[in-house]
């Protein structure tokens, strides 16, 4: 898997992603990535890549003809079937599965813009897909283009120490993670609940799906109406609330 | 207002705030960052802050007592009514409104967990409100603060350079922006919509408002979906469509 990120702030994105899990799966050659820096190919001896929007209004937009030399550039190193995106705030919201599919491609081109945007155009001569981490403004693509870096290259083969590290992690399943406690077993009056103490492996297990479920109700009703539970899982879950109210 | 990030990133957090907007706003005393680092309370020579999981399974968790005495020391620096957040996947999805929410705070602790993230104990203790930039994982709670403290710096006084920048931009009307050109005014077969380069404020303002509408509805019908929109706007909203699909 290649990762080539089209930015006006390459340092950024190379500074961030050097930095832990993703910087060991760089080191290790589990994907590699690169960064083109949209100003070489501004066609001006002032790097000027940006001008004044059309129809008017403050803010400077990025122009077409350097971001398509950028990518023209980047997509000749590429797969031919690498995917091509731009991080808007129009986008499909990123989620997990979109992360697992993205993690599925040969090769990510991602652009990110800068000021009030990129030229409609050229995103539309590219076919990019715009995708969003969230529904919120960002200054720029470079923090949407880290963040979608670091959740796809945890999902390559080998980056994660062990699979099962993952597996268990919110949002892999639609729901999240259950609570969890390291030591001491008393921290300041409160306790580790004791079932995670008994060394049992069934009832931690139960514990844990179920604690999760809770979790998922509690914090997320949304995900967890979108679960496929059974009547018996219910009544246990029902059973684990009621146990979870007691604790507090 | 002032923000103090919890980690044991801090360089991360610092080298991601110094750059673009954010840096200036620093620069400029718009808002004040501090980084804690919370190995400094490990209360061990060896720095260790974490320890298995309760319960069995790989992975570590950070332990209650560091990340309890580095918010205390936060704390005593802060506004009494700051409010403490923790990074995670479980938490209320970041949007913009929560974001113009978090603006309007005195101050904001946030605490980013890593590993596989920190002992449920001192979150109740402390009380933090859980956040999450979106529904993926991550591999610690440093990309979420540095996206958040993004968010939420460009919402302060004076940090954007003319409010009318960012009153249109995507999501601060639960809608999307229209689609923005610049120079120059035919680019390798494809122009500027006309209405742009009519010098006509009234009709560019429309053009603009539909072309938004135009665009959450393609993109985000959910979005869409949660507009109030009258039969007029709609009618006209209708006839833009007509339009882009002419152009195409």
């Amino acid at each position: 898997m290649k990762i080539t990120v089209l930015t006006l702030f390459p340092e950024l994105i190379r500074t961030i992603a050097a930095s832990s899990i993703t910087g060991r799966a760089l080191a290790d050659g589990r994907f590699a990535l690169e960064t083109v820096q949209i100003r070489d190919f501004a066609g001006n001896r002032y790097g000027k890549v940006d001008d004044s929007l059309y129809g008017g209004g403050t803010g400077l937009l990025m122009q077409c003809e350097p971001v398509w030399q950028a990518w023209l550039s980047a997509k000749e190193q590429m797969p031919a079937d690498a995917r091509s995106l731009v991080l808007s705030p129009k986008g499909r919201v990123l989620d997990q599965s979109l992360v697992d599919e993205l993690a599925a491609a040969p090769g990510l081109i991602l652009i990110c813009g800068h000021y009030e945007g990129i030229d409609e155009r050229v995103l539309e001569a590219i076919g990019a897909e715009a995708v969003s981490i969230g529904d919120y403004v960002l200054t720029g693509g470079e923090l949407g283009a880290a963040v979608l870096i670091d959740a796809v290259s945890r999902q390559l083969p080998g980056v994660l120490p062990d699979e099962s590290a993952w597996r268990e992690e919110s949002h892999m399943d639609g729901r999240l993670e259950c609570r969890q406690y390291t030591k001491p077993e008393l921290w300041r009056g409160r306790s580790v609940p004791e079932v995670l103490r008994s060394g049992h492996h069934a009832r931690i297990a139960e514990w844990r799906l179920l604690d999760g479920l809770a979790e998922t109700l509690e914090y997320r009703p949304d995900l967890f109406a979108g679960l496929d539970l059974d009547e018996d899982c219910l009544c246990r879950l029902w059973e684990h609330i009621g146990e979870r109210r007691r604790e507090t």
